[in-house]
C-alpha cells in the first residue's frame, strides 16, 4: 500500500476561503497545473450550487489532461424524493465528471438538527444516492461529513453510515474532520476501529482549525489511509483545509509513499506561487517547504554549519521541492539563481563576469524596493539584456499627460492620454482615450509606436494587478504593478514599482511593449 | 499531572524570524502581556549573544510580574574550559534570571561536525554546565537540541546526553525538534522510551518546518510531557516555532489541562494582535482560534446551521479565546447570510421583507459584474443601508479631473486632482497632488470634505488591490478595486467595480469615506 491517491479540492473547498474567488478561466488553468503536478483527482466544484461551477465542467472537457480525474462534488439526495428526481444528484450526473464525490451526515446530532429526519432515513439517503451514482458515473467517493465528531458522539451510528456507503458500492470512504478540531492523538484508535468495520479503501479530509490539519492527514496515512484530500497552500474556509504543499513532500520524502514523480515534486514551489498569484494573494513567507523563508538562515552558527552540512539545520534538501537555501547575509545563492535564469533565456553569462555581479546588485536593490520577478520574467530578461548591453533601443518616451474627467454626478469618468515618443530620429505626438489612465496611456503609446512597429497591434493586456507594499519603518510605501500581456503565440509578465501608481504602470507597460519587440526580433 | 507549564520564547527564538525585531521597550511590554496571559516562563533572550538582550534582563527587574519567571538562554560551556571561566555561562549568571535554560548537543553527527569533540567530552560539557548553573541559579532547564534527529541516528547516545543532564540536576529536560521535520506519528514511541530512561520532568520544543509543530507539541503532552515551549503567533526562524496561540486553547479546552485562567484565555486574540502590531506585521487572517477568519462562514448551508447550533460548524465557542463568529457574503451565499449580516450591523431586516430579496438580487447582479464582498464588508453595509433608505446623504461629488504629467524622459509623473463636492447646500471646489491619480483624487476629496467632517483626517489607506476581470463574450472587461482603510479604532474594506479603473477606485474611495462618517455617527 505504498501508493497514495491525492485528491485536490482547491477549486471547491479552497474557494470557500474568505478572499479566494477564481474565474472559470482561472479554474481551468489551475486544473492544468494540478494535472502537471501529478494530482490524481481534481475536485472542480459543486455543479448544483452555482452556474460558474457548471461552466467549469463544460469547459474542462475541451482540455486534455495527463492523468488527473475530474471530480464533481455534491450531497446525498433530499429526504422525500428518489435520486433520479433529486435536482442536486441529477446535476452531478449531467456534469459528466470522471468521479462523483458526495457528502452525507455521520453525526446523529446533525441528522436530527440539520436534516430533521430519523437516523434510519439518513442511512437510506446515503445508500440510495451512492447506489444510483455508482450506476451512472464510473467512480464514486463518499465524504463522511463530521466523521470524527460524529464518532465521538455516537460511534455505533457513525460506523453504520460508513457501512451503508460500503454496501452501496462507494469506491472510497473519506473520513472528514469537517470542523477541524480533532486532535492528532485521537485519530489512531478511531481509524483502527473503522478498519475493523469497513473494507472499502479509506480517505482523509481535514481542516486546520486546530492547526493540526497536515499532522492529522499524515497520521491517517501512517494508519493505512490511502486517499488524501487537501488544497494548495491550505486555502479553505475559516483556517483552511489540509495543505497539500506540506503533505505531498512529507509522504514522498519522509514516509516512503508514491504520490507524484520526482520532477513533478520539484515544481511544487512554483505551483504554490502561481496559485497565490491567481488568487491575488501575498504568499506566506514562512510556509513549510515552499515559502521564501522555509530554508532561510539568519547568519551566525547556523550558516557556517549548513554550508558544510545542510542537514544540520535543514530537514530536507530544498531543491527537492523547487526551493533553495537562503543565507540572508550572503549573495552565494543569488548568483547561482541568476546564472540559472540566464541559461533559461539563452543568455551567455559567466559567473566571474563583473556584469553578473552588477545584475545581482541591481536585483537586490529592486527587490528591496518591492520588485517581484516571479510572474514577471519578461522584465527580468530585459533587465539582464540591458545590463549586458544587448537590448536594442527600440523607442524612448519623451513625455505624456493623462487626464481623467468626471463632469456630472451620474457620469463615468473619461480618460484621455497624450504621448510623445521618439523612434530613431523621428518624434511622434499623439493621443488616445481609454478605460482609465493606464489603459489610455497604453492605447496612446501603442498608437504612436504602431506606425513603426505594426506587430504591436497583436498585443493584448490579459491581466493587471496592483498591490500597495507595506511601508518599512520610516519609509514611503511603494506600489507594485504586475501586467500580463500576450499575443497569438505566448504570454509574458512585466513588473513596475514606484511610489506613484502611474509611474509603476508606465514601466510595466513599456517593458511589455519592449519584450514583444525583442521576442519578434528573435523569431 | 494536569498542570502544564507554558514556556514562551517569543522574545528569543521568535526574534529569529526574518522580519521580527523588537526594541528593548517592546520586549518589556511583551513580557508584561505574557505575564497577564498567565505564561509561566518567559525566555527573554540570550545575554551572551548581544547587548540588547543584556539590557532586557536589567530592565525587566524593575517590573513587577504576577507569576511569570524570567529565563535566560545560552549554551553549554565551550570545550577546554570550566564553567566558571566560560564567558557565555558567566554572562548567564550575571543576568540574574529566575531560570537558566541551556542547550546542548544530542546528535552524534553534530558533536563530531559542529563541536569537533568526542562523544564523551560532550557529555562532560552538558554535566559540568548544568551542575555549575544549578548551584548559581535557582532553576535550570536543559534543551536537548536536535533530540529527535539525534535519537533516530543514535538512540543510545541521545539517551546518554539526557542522563547526563539528569545527573547534573536539571529541573526539566526539553526534547527539541530543532530542524522541525519530525512527523507526528514518530513521537509516541520515542517519548515512551525517554520516560523509561529519565525521571526528570520532560518538556517539548518544536519547529514548524513540516507544518506539524502544534500537533507534535500536543502529542507530546498526551504522552506525559509537562512543559511546552513555543511563541505567540508561531514567530520564529524559517517556518516558525510551535504556536502557543493554538496550543494553549487545545490544552485547556480540549485536553483538560490547566495552563491559564479562564479570563486569561479570553485575552488570547487581543494578545496575538498586539504582538503582530509591535512586530509591524499584518495578522494572519486564517490563524487557528484567533484569526479574523477562524470563525467566518461563507456557505449558505453552514450559515443557517450555525445560527441554530454553533457547534455544527465551530470546533469551540469563539468567545472563549476572545474571537467571534462572522458571516461572509458571496456568490455561494443565500438569504440566511444576508439576514445574519444585517443582524451583525444592527440593521432590522425581515426574511419576508421584499427589501431582503432586493438586496439579494442586487448582490448577485454585482457579483456577476465581479464585485467581491469578502474583504469589503463596509461596502456591503452601505449597500444594505442604501436599499433600506437609512443612509444619510453625507456628501455628493459633482465632478473631478485628474491630470498625470510626465514632462521628460527621466522624470517621474506628477498627479494632480481637482474635485467639486456638495455638502448640504454648499459647494467646495479644491485641488491636491498625490502619488498617482487615485491618491491625488483621495487627497482632493478629503481636503474638500475635511472642512465639513474633520474626523476624516484620521483615515489611513492600508491596502489597495486591483484586479482586471477577463471579459465575457461580447462584454467589456471590468476592473475591481479593493481598498482597506482604517483609523485608530478599526479597519474596513470597500470595493468598486467598473470598466474604468479610476471609476472603480472612485467608488471604493467614496464608500471608504462614507463608512467612516457612518461609523463615527453611530458612536
Amino acid at each position: 500500500m505504498n501508493q497514495i491517491k491525492l485528491y485536490d479540492t482547491t477549486l471547491r473547498d479552497g474557494t470557500q476561503a474568505e478572499e479566494v474567488s477564481f474565474l472559470v478561466a482561472d479554474k481551468i488553468r489551475i486544473a492544468q497545473l494540478l494535472d502537471d503536478l501529478g494530482i490524481h483527482y481534481i475536485e472542480g466544484g459543486w455543479p448544483g450550487s452555482n452556474p460558474k461551477d457548471i461552466a467549469f465542467f463544460k469547459d474542462i472537457k475541451k482540455v486534455t489532461l495527463k492523468q488527473a480525474k475530474i471530480a464533481a462534488f455534491g450531497s446525498t439526495r433530499r429526504a422525500n424524493t428518489t435520486p433520479d428526481k433529486d435536482n442536486n444528484i441529477r446535476t452531478l450526473v449531467q456534469a459528466e465528471p470522471d468521479t462523483v464525490t458526495i457528502f452525507g451526515k455521520t453525526w446523529d446530532f446533525h441528522v436530527h438538527e440539520a436534516l430533521r429526519i430519523s437516523l434510519e432515513e439518513n442511512l437510506e439517503l446515503i445508500y440510495d444516492s451512492l447506489a444510483y451514482l455508482k450506476q451512472h458515473v464510473g467512480e464514486v467517493v463518499y465524504d463522511a461529513e463530521h466523521f470524527f465528531d460524529g464518532y465521538k458522539a455516537n460511534p455505533e451510528y457513525a460506523l453504520k453510515t460508513l457501512q451503508a456507503a460500503q454496501q452501496a458500492g462507494a469506491d472510497c470512504i473519506v473520513l472528514c474532520d469537517t470542523n477541524g478540531g480533532t486532535l492528532p492523538h485521537e485519530l489512531p484508535a478511531i481509524i483502527e476501529q473503522v478498519k475493523q468495520t469497513v473494507a472499502t479503501p479509506l480517505g482523509i479530509h481535514t481542516h486546520n482549525d486546530g492547526e493540526c490539519a497536515v499532522a492529522n492527514s499524515l497520521i491517517a496515512v501512517a494508519h493505512g489511509i490511502v486517499h488524501v484530500q487537501g488544497t494548495i497552500n491550505g486555502f479553505g474556509e475559516r483556517c483552511g483545509n489540509a495543505n497539500l504543499c506540506s503533505i505531498i513532500p512529507a509522504l514522498q520524502l519522509k514516509m516512503g509513499k508514491n504520490c507524484v514523480g520526482e520532477g513533478q515534486l520539484k515544481s511544487l514551489r512554483q505551483l504554490s506561487r502561481t496559485i497565490y498569484e491567481l488568487a491575488n494573494m501575498v504568499p506566506n513567507k514562512h510556509q513549510a517547504y515552499v515559502g521564501n523563508s522555509a530554508f532561510a538562515h539568519k547568519g551566525g552558527v547556523h550558516v557556517s554549519a549548513i554550508q558544510r552540512h545542510p542537514e544540520t539545520y535543514e530537514h530536507i534538501r530544498p531543491e527537492l521541492v523547487g526551493n533553495c537555501t537562503r543565507v540572508l547575509v550572503s549573495d552565494l545563492s543569488g548568483r547561482s539563481n541568476i546564472l540559472a535564469k540566464a541559461e533559461e533565456f539563452n543568455i551567455n553569462l559567466d559567473s566571474k563576469d563583473p556584469v553578473t555581479l552588477e545584475i545581482l546588485e541591481n536585483i537586490k536593490d529592486l527587490e528591496n524596493k518591492g520588485f517581484q520577478f516571479e510572474g514577471a520574467e519578461a522584465s527580468f530578461e530585459l533587465l539582464m539584456r540591458r545590463a549586458l548591453g544587448t537590448l536594442r533601443n527600440y523607442f524612448s518616451v519623451i513625455g505624456f499627460r493623462v487626464i481623467d474627467t468626471k463632469r456630472h454626478e451620474d457620469e463615468k469618468p473619461v480618460s484621455e492620454a497624450t504621448v510623445q515618443v521618439k523612434v530613431g530620429g523621428r518624434i511622434e505626438h499623439t493621443a488616445a482615450e481609454g478605460n482609465g489612465p493606464v489603459n489610455a496611456l497604453d492605447n496612446a503609446l501603442r498608437k504612436a509606436l504602431e506606425n513603426f512597429y505594426p506587430r504591436l497591434k497583436e498585443i493584448r493586456l490579459y491581466d493587471y494587478k496592483v498591490r500597495v507594499l507595506p511601508a518599512g519603518k520610516g519609509t514611503a510605501s511603494f506600489t507594485r504593478v504586475l501586467i500580463e500581456s500576450g499575443d497569438k503565440e505566448s504570454r509574458w509578465g512585466t513588473v513596475g514599482v514606484s511610489d506613484n501608481i502611474i509611474d509603476a504602470s508606465y514601466h510595466a507597460l513599456v517593458d511589455a511593449l519592449q519584450y514583444k519587440l525583442l521576442k519578434d526580433q528573435d523569431n
